[in-house]
């Protein structure tokens, strides 16, 4: 055991199971690498609301003591503070649920420790998984936002103190942070995993997300949510057909988002893939408005407890969000639900010929300062639309900062999504 | 105040709100009734899995002692015990949540209370609302099962122990239990109510549901949940157009059921009414085997945390169909999600002209014994196609068992399946 070349904490899931597996280290280690990183950093990053070395110490040295669990045995997961732990306080970002103790897991959390992760901790979340941030910051400049609304998760796999995180995308609350971080972020397709014990922010979009820093990694934990090896299946046999959307953002996208894009597509192009420029029709513009309102409209709703018994402790950001959705007609919300359904029939043509999409993921790197965690146009557009999206940590700006490309797949065609992301983030990084 | 000719517990919650509102009886008067009521009679009914009397009072005074606070000021609702109340126990059925106290309310609830309905107490559910039943028993006879899930929702209403209830419905959950009891159960439109605070059963088909004795009622609790006065305008201004469909189950149906809507249809065409034959494409019947499907896995991995944690406490029953779910394969769960999404489209031309369906909403009347909530198939096959239904008290069997008739409207068009149903109930009845 012992004297590897990489510290335990830089290895992927992957890596240290198949470690574990040939006895090169145990599940402690891994656990006392990823503790030690976490000391040395976390009062720079702020990536954890609840962390609990010693009760992580306990579930390794049980892991140790007995056989393989499962795909995932020994490997550590931050778990976005939103989804709920038996073990562990959730707190949703929110003084209301300052020391809340939930009865039990979520079910992504349960099958998590069934398929024999460590629960390491809680990591940041903007307040109720919104926009109102929380004290995570930039690993690459802390003068940064790291993004949002799973801020915690996307810094805590960029910084190697952990391989794997679970977040939440309602907009854009995993592909941002992960395209900020630098780590890639997947949202399956709307309903593909169990949302049981994750606080709703809007129940029509929300998704369950994954980071982590290869698609390996990303396919064992889908593998686990799904209950089959789904998505490990490997690089696509053909190189792919992808449509190059520009998307109707184009135009608001800073200088290191369109070169991060062409860049992909010229490398792709010359690696042997199809690319073919795909428009978007106008109507596609009206999801933004679409998305909003059935976002106020449902938070607001998710929240009628919170609103009428604990006003005071919502934040002003927030508590506009939801007056707008108290306020917001049922008629008006049902409109954009339609809307949405509407658009939703138009995939087909929109993806036309094409295995996935080449689209721009944010407007450009994590801009400075940390009252906002950025704009979440560019992935709200996918996630109300359904879709299983990715980003990948291909390109950085001038000044090295992350700007993540984003593939979007056809509905429910996630683990071809995968594998075409495979194939892909071998060839278009720019690094 | 007093001296009035109907005891208080058998008043409508229009009535109620228009008494209070008039200075005829209190909402402590009314608490008092149903309370009464309920000593009287739940010995034998067995409807409620918390109950405390004196806490109720205080919601009443402290309604007394205020303004009116909303369109359900003193109105006592039941809660079916899958919601969460942050001042009561939520035990789901099931010995795994004895005394389970969550940290807030379900939406639903905290709406309800927003707009001053005094929330009684908890109802009975079926184990984590599937298959195996609770204590209660059907009203009209107790050697017959209520119904499930949502038993003691539909028991309490039919006995006036409450005007109002809620439920939920997977398949069946909520419009059988109200044919068997003889009460109206609303299934609105899949997603058109918050179910944050709802333990979920099978995501995809969870739907919170009204049991109710008048149509005003369920209009009234369905505009606070909706936010907007949406379905208490009142009755169609023309004839609805009716299309009758029997279904492919229709000769699976006793002859009260086939009966009852036969009559039906002759009394509505008396009154005015369209009524077309509606043939149904074989294909529809495969939604059976879907919805069994989806329900299956769905199931497991909502409860992946009881499954892991406290498999001893889940019934032999329940943990059957767990077992099929997580033994369920990724790709079979997605056959059925997007044959149900395919079949989906298919309403438009199933509807055609109507403005509604007229169909069988149970086998039969309630069947004796306790041990079986009855057969989900007559409704199951609505649910999974996310479209509103009702169910209306219409008519009995020979020897004077409730047994309804359902109505189903189309996708998103809860306001006018309401509208119809108030005209379709002052005309259909054979009583």
């Amino acid at each position: 055991m012992g004297s590897l070349e990489e510290p335990l904490n830089q290895l992927s899931a992957k890596e240290l199971t198949a470690g574990i597996a040939r006895g090169r280290f145990t599940v402690e280690e891994i656990i006392d690498a990823c503790l030690a990183h976490i000391t040395a950093r976390e009062d720079t990053l702020g990536a954890w609301a609840y962390l609990d070395g010693e009760a992580a110490l306990v579930q390794a040295r049980d892991l140790d003591s007995g056989p393989v669990r499962g795909p995932l045995h020994g490997v550590p997961v931050g778990i976005k503070d939103v989804f709920d732990t038996f073990d562990m306080p959730t707190e949703m970002g929110s003084p209301i649920y300052t020391g809340h103790r939930p009865a039990n897991d979520a079910s992504v959390v349960a099958m998590l420790r069934a398929a024999g992760a460590v629960i390491l901790g809680k990591t940041v979340t903007a307040e109720f998984a919104g926009m109102f941030p929380g004290k995570t910051v930039n690993p690459h400049d802390p003068a940064r936002t790291p993004g949002g609304s799973s801020s915690g998760s996307a810094a805590a796999v960029a910084d190697d103190m952990v391989p794997v995180a679970l977040g939440s995308q309602t907009g854009g609350s995993v592909l941002r942070p992960a395209s900020f971080c630098g780590v890639i972020g997947f949202k399956p397709s709307y309903g593909a995993i169990s949302r049981v014990g994750l606080k709703f922010a809007a129940e029509s979009l929300d998704t369950v997300g994954i980071f982590a820093r290869s698609i390996d990694d990303v396919a064992l934990v889908t593998d686990v949510f799904t209950g089959q090896a789904l998505a490990a299946g490997g690089e696509v046999a053909q190189e792919p057909v992808i449509g190059f959307c520009r998307t109707f953002l184009w135009e608001t996208a800073a200088s290191e988002t369109t070169a991060a894009l062409e860049d992909a597509k010229a490398r792709l192009e010359a690696a042997g893939a199809t690319l073919t420029e795909v428009g978007m029709a106008e109507a596609f513009a009206g999801l933004a408005e679409a998305r909003d309102r059935i976002n106020a409209y449902e938070r607001a709703h998710a929240m009628a407890f919170e609103w009428h018994h604990h006003r005071s402790d919502i934040s002003d950001r927030l508590s506009v969000t939801l007056a707008q959705g108290f306020a917001t007609p049922y008629d008006d919300y049902m409109g954009a639900i339609k809307f949405a359904e509407n658009m939703r029939t138009g995939l087909d043509d929109l993806f036309g010929a094409n295995d996935v999409l080449l689209v721009p993921c944010v407007p450009g790197v994590a801009p400075l300062g940390l009252e906002s965690t950025g704009d979440p146009a560019f992935q709200g557009l996918w996630t109300i639309l359904h879709v299983p999206t990715i980003t990948l940590p291909t390109h950085q700006s001038d000044d090295g900062l992350p700007v993540g490309i984003q593939l979007v797949g056809r509905p429910r065609d996630d683990h071809h999504l995968l594998s075409v992301a495979r194939w892909v983030m071998a060839r278009a990084g720019a690094q």
